[in-house]
């Protein structure tokens, strides 16, 4: 009897151990094994670092001649920062290699796969691919588009309130659901905000884990209207910090540069910040994924620009009111039901006593 | 073996049968097993009919002498519109009794339990308590409080919006929860909506389900502002509808009156309808559940006056966006997050791409 989910579900577990830390690489953990015994496992630990099917070989206590090896992607055939992953596992005489989803990079895409088995590897692919692909659904979509993996957060009242009226949020969500929010930080290279949360809340938006991983800060500031003395400014020579702006006051713009700040010239679309053009230069900056953690006009402003990916919402047991108390997603809005934004493939994470949607764009 | 806890599913399900027939009274079910046969089932059927137990023991295949009852609610031992069921019970030499949920009607509250004990007869109390409790939580509710139950629902959109910003609702949801919406409208004796919501979308309420009931129509309206001309108000006459109001204008009261309305003189308080008067003259008229289908407004002010029992929130995979569109609880709302009104024993259920989120006031 074989194990090949078993072992496909350690790997990816491996592979999880590399969040915040390898992007824009994929996410990858490796497992070999001998006689139904476990000889070697690793995963990607760092950008630049050993790839995981490597880890995994040097880790092996016995030979991995005639063994099996699992690893959740694609063995890479392409020289990059390392040598090709291919190469390793022929040389190691390993029989088998058990994939999960298929690299979708254009250097790799099959090739990998396509060498192993004209060198006399078996090869069997798609073992937990929707786990695999959800695993490293930011580097799939970063490595295919070339701009970043786009996920709009918020925390919510049963009522659909983000405040009281009178503007007060802390806190709608308990604290399972603020650890989890801390985590997406570690994971995601940046986060992005909008100028007016900067004005009203003066945010930090570092990652409060432990070990974890500040994630580049975005502001999206049409006008540059950031207060020079935010803290986010203020902090920007440690934490990479961007600023998208149609603002070309340089004077101005000088002013955050010398703070440490990255001033991007956005282009202007309906009076706002061009969230496209504002986008494919991030992943220029090589930012591979974006957790969005608007108001309820930049909200707006994503959807509409469509660089919406995946969308979070944390729903807490409580109700605001408030016909003035703000709401997730502002702006104008639609103006007929059949006009609004969908979504699919719904998933439900209980927290405590809030819960999680987790849907994809449709 | 036994099989207490399948049998009293069993009970449950044929109670359940009686939705929307039985009301004020509970919903009972009971089935009679012996040497694990099912010789006999019946349910309470119709509002002043025979009892659940009493149907079952009248459709025994074979004598009830040494077998055991199964009853969802605990029998009665008063002479209400029928003689005790305890005295049925003796009679027909039943030897065991296995209750779901205790009785909290004063008349009864154990009364039944001990008399069947001190004739000889075993009863096991407690098999599926909770499911029986929730089964008859309107009932339970009105026989302690002689208020309805209320139970607050509505459908928004993942950023918690009941309408677009022009106004339109059309639809939210999808099929499935529309179905179970028009079934609740069959269990629920009344169903509660604003002024507003009659202005502006006249609807009729009615319960749109094959041999379905049509729930009591309630009208919270302060200043008696329902147009004459209303769905609700033409059709009074075949369908029971009260109008909640602080306007003591006799003349326009009587045209109401004259279309078959009844109207109900309630109390102000801050300037709105006191809620909690309303639904003391509605306990008194024997409504013991309302389904509230409110607007903003009205949600808010039933909220704050504490009469909301249940909330039941349908969510659809759609944002519509907009900073005017409407959202489910407006007036003022709370001022501070701590002082939010609270929901506990959440469930989730799972209706084709909405979900329905159901918790109780805490």
């Amino acid at each position: 009897m074989e194990n090949h989910q078993k072992y496909m579900q350690m790997a990816i577990i491996l592979a999880k151990k590399g969040r915040g830390l390898v992007n824009p690489n994929p996410l990858v953990g490796a497992v070999i094994v001998k006689d139904d015994l476990i000889i070697g496992r690793g995963y990607h630990e760092k950008y630049g670092g050993l790839h995981a099917e490597r880890n995994a070989l040097v880790s092996c206590t016995q030979s991995p001649e005639g063994a099996t090896l699992y690893v959740n992607l694609e063995p890479c055939c392409h020289t990059g920062k390392t040598p090709p992953c291919t190469e390793a596992i022929m040389q190691s005489k390993i029989a088998r290699v058990v994939v999960g989803a298929k690299d979708p990079n254009p250097l790799v895409g099959g090739k990998g796969i396509e060498i192993l088995r004209k060198n006399g590897i078996t090869v069997i692919t798609d073992v937990l691919e929707e786990e695999c692909r959800e695993l490293n659904e930011v580097f799939f979509h970063y490595i295919q588009n070339r701009t970043p993996y786009v996920v709009m957060k918020y925390a919510m009242t049963l009522d659909g309130k983000i405040a009281t009226y009178s503007g007060k949020s802390q806190w709608i969500t308990g604290e399972l659901a603020r650890v989890q929010v801390h985590q997406l930080r570690n994971e995601y290279k940046g986060i992005m905000i909008g100028v007016n949360t900067v004005i009203k809340d003066d945010p930090l938006l570092t990652c409060r884990i432990e070990d974890g991983r500040n994630p580049s800060r975005i502001i999206c500031d049409t006008h540059l209207r950031t207060p020079i003395t935010a803290k986010i400014v203020e902090s920007a020579s440690e934490i990479p910090t961007y600023i998208g702006t149609c603002s070309r006051d340089e004077k101005k713009m000088d002013q955050f540069r010398k703070k440490g700040c990255r001033l991007l010239p956005v282009s202007p679309k309906n009076e706002y910040l061009n969230l496209n053009d504002l986008v494919h230069q991030l992943g220029q900056e090589k930012i591979d994924g974006i957790l969005l953690e608007g108001g309820g006009t930049l909200n707006y402003s994503a959807l509409k620009s469509g660089i919406v990916d995946k969308l979070q919402v944390y729903i807490a047991p409580k109700i605001f009111g408030g016909a003035t108390a703000i709401s997730p997603v502002e702006g104008q809005g639609i103006e007929d039901p059949s006009e609004a934004f969908q979504f699919k493939d719904r998933k439900i994470k209980i927290l405590g006593v809030d819960i999680c949607l987790e849907y994809y764009k449709r």
